[in-house]
């Protein structure tokens, strides 16, 4: 991973939960850093995301601290005061304001998070804080995931090269008591705050938003963009400027890149699967069947099975509540059609889909032929690990 | 079981999937007998479904063909030519026509129906149909259920004892390709088609439509309520009619039995839950509620866990997009309040909820804390073995 200019890190341990692995993070930004942010649906938010929500009118950032092992969700009046105190430390140690500092937290759920414990690590952190690291980044911020997220890009803005760096978490996409998605993403271009909100919050919708594990929305989904500007001295004020194609794409790719390393390490996952639904009415209603598809327990647990059983797709499909036509639908699996207007297809060869189911990645198409709208989302199989490790977690 | 007068019944073995077993049941009716129905929501419904559907609205039945092993969906025109065949050989059997013969059919979906095979079984099904067989009839429907269902209840009407006997199998809840929700409903009582019929549809939305196993909702889905009139000359018409309380009564009270039943033989379960939501804007918005709760993977995994998990409850709360407020959210697990207005309830005894976690019947309670709007759903833990079943299926 390549450095950014105007960006610093450094991770520590702070024994929140876990022993002998950091699970602390800290960025640092340069003056004039333009932050932007998405977050969670939930009704019940986490206080970090809270925090993050009131912090972002301003604008600008000055650090990120991000802690693994325990989510200060649903923690009440000690919850608000825990990133409070946190944001305090922080912005002693980076001489801002805590307005400035932005917090995000995953892990358990329900306990108080002991931020004292954070006392002791913020200042040498804030010393010890480095260009590069993003990797380290990475590996502060799992939980259950079996791998740090990362990826990077580049783009032109003005003949000036600008390079994006990203980092997630995920294992339950999305599964609040011990994974919950995080992202961050930095760049050195020169990208106002409300710009860099508007590119963020358009290309999230195709990428992270498009991603389903368990169907179990998290109360600390947080994505937040940092964009030190340090590549260029003026910053670029409006998303749709023309100087910013280059960027968009690279961003994009970017988000792309890391929602579905997310989507590969769903928790007890063996494959990665795309659900592709085209000719639907419209592209939200493409959306909707593709998440009924991606959610169904029956579909995942017959794609762990390595079973083709596109019985379980019509189903979901079905089940959707969107326009469908029974003898219209047509199903793949990989390249072979499997179902045609309504009935098996009878010339398909069940020996290349058997062979097929085997590997490591899936893609299911569904076509209506209703109409031409068309979306896809990622997700994975539901296997016994799964529920090993949901099932135990707190035993 | 006790007998319906007006009723006759016959199981048999047609070898449709299954061998050593019954897998097909013939009901005979009494001249005037009325029925009613409900069936699944599916843009993708079976053939059988449809052919039901159509016939429905004449209002009377003198036979029921149901089979299981094959589910006849998704066959396209040699489904329908099925039904239509399977129609016309119980026309024969039972001297009438084809439109007052009702049918269904679960298993495998996607597979023609061998419909041919109930030629050699019919006619000798409808020579050996017999008063009682109840238990007969459910074993015959079963397909990964573990135990036949059955219910029965008495009313009087207008002093006249009436007997209503029900049937249902489940196991997923609705799980194409393998189970789906099937339940015949025999009464004696002298009621007209049309009030048989708005019964029905009043008492489902809170027996079956109440209860989840994995949220996938089947593609044959049916509940056939068959009324002979045998106890009683002439038939009651309207279903508000006073002298029906009695009977509304014991027939809400045999499909929570029944749809009990199903939830507590969910595929892999071994625990029966009840999920309560209270204090919502509505009953519809705690219905919503509470099947967050209730398909939730990471709730029903952390229940087969033995874990009084909250934070996942507050999780599926959080996704529902219904109104709730994270501060006024109150949880309990059995009499254990664990969960106060936005917090962990700080004296809550966790020996005691561990140990109550243990019980085969789990009472899962959200007070949202913001109107007078109650509904309560019934569900299953989510365990290794459902992954199991239906990884394994096919293959």
């Amino acid at each position: 991973m390549p450095e950014i200019a105007g960006v610093r890190i450094a991770t520590g341990a702070a024994g929140i939960k876990y022993k002998d692995r950091t699970d602390v993070l800290l960025a640092l930004f340069d003056k004039g850093t333009a932050v932007a942010g998405v977050f969670t649906r939930s009704k019940c938010p986490s206080a970090p995301v809270e925090w993050c929500r009131a912090k972002l009118k301003g604008g600008t950032a000055k650090a990120l601290v991000v802690n693994s092992g325990n989510a200060n969700a649903f923690t009440g009046k000690t919850g608000r005061e825990a990133t409070a105190f946190t944001a305090k430390l922080a912005s002693q140690a980076a001489s801002c304001k805590p307005a400035e500092v932005f917090l995000a937290s995953t892990g358990v759920i329900g306990e108080p998070l002991p931020a004292q414990r954070f006392d002791g690590v913020m200042q040498g952190l804030a010393e010890k804080a480095a260009p590069g690291r993003f990797l380290d980044a990475a590996r502060a911020i799992m939980t259950t995931d079996t791998f740090p997220k990362v990826a990077t890009a580049q783009a032109k803005i003005e003949g000036i090269t600008v390079t994006i760096n990203g980092i997630a978490k995920g294992a339950g996409m999305i599964a609040p008591d011990m994974a919950t998605m995080l992202s961050f993403v930095f760049t050195d271009a020169p990208i106002a705050a409300p710009a860099l909100q508007a590119i963020l919050s358009n290309t999230v919708a195709d990428t992270f938003n498009a991603v389903t594990i368990d169907g179990d929305t998290s109360t600390s989904d947080t994505l937040l963009a940092f964009a030190t500007g340090a590549a260029r001295a003026r910053k670029i004020a409006r998303a749709n400027d023309p100087r910013l194609k280059e960027f968009r794409a690279a961003f994009t790719q970017l988000l792309a890149n890391l929602s579905e390393q997310v989507a590969r390490d769903g928790e007890g996952a063996r494959k990665l699967v795309e659900v592709v639904v085209e000719s639907a009415v419209s592209k939200k209603s493409a959306r909707r069947v593709a998440l009924s598809i991606a959610n169904s327990p029956l579909v995942k647990t017959a794609i762990a099975g390595e079973d083709a059983n596109w019985g379980r797709v019509v189903m979901a499909v079905g089940k959707a509540g969107e326009p469908a036509d029974r003898d219209k639908l047509s199903i793949w699996f990989g390249d072979t059609r499997v179902a045609h207007k309504g009935a098996r297809d009878s010339g398909y060869d069940e020996t290349a889909v058997s062979n097929y189911m085997k590997n490591p990645e899936i893609t299911l198409k569904v076509a209506l032929g209703l109409g031409k709208g068309r979306d896809r989302v990622l997700t994975c199989d539901l296997t016994k690990e799964y529920v090993a490790i949901n099932g135990d977690y707190r035993s």
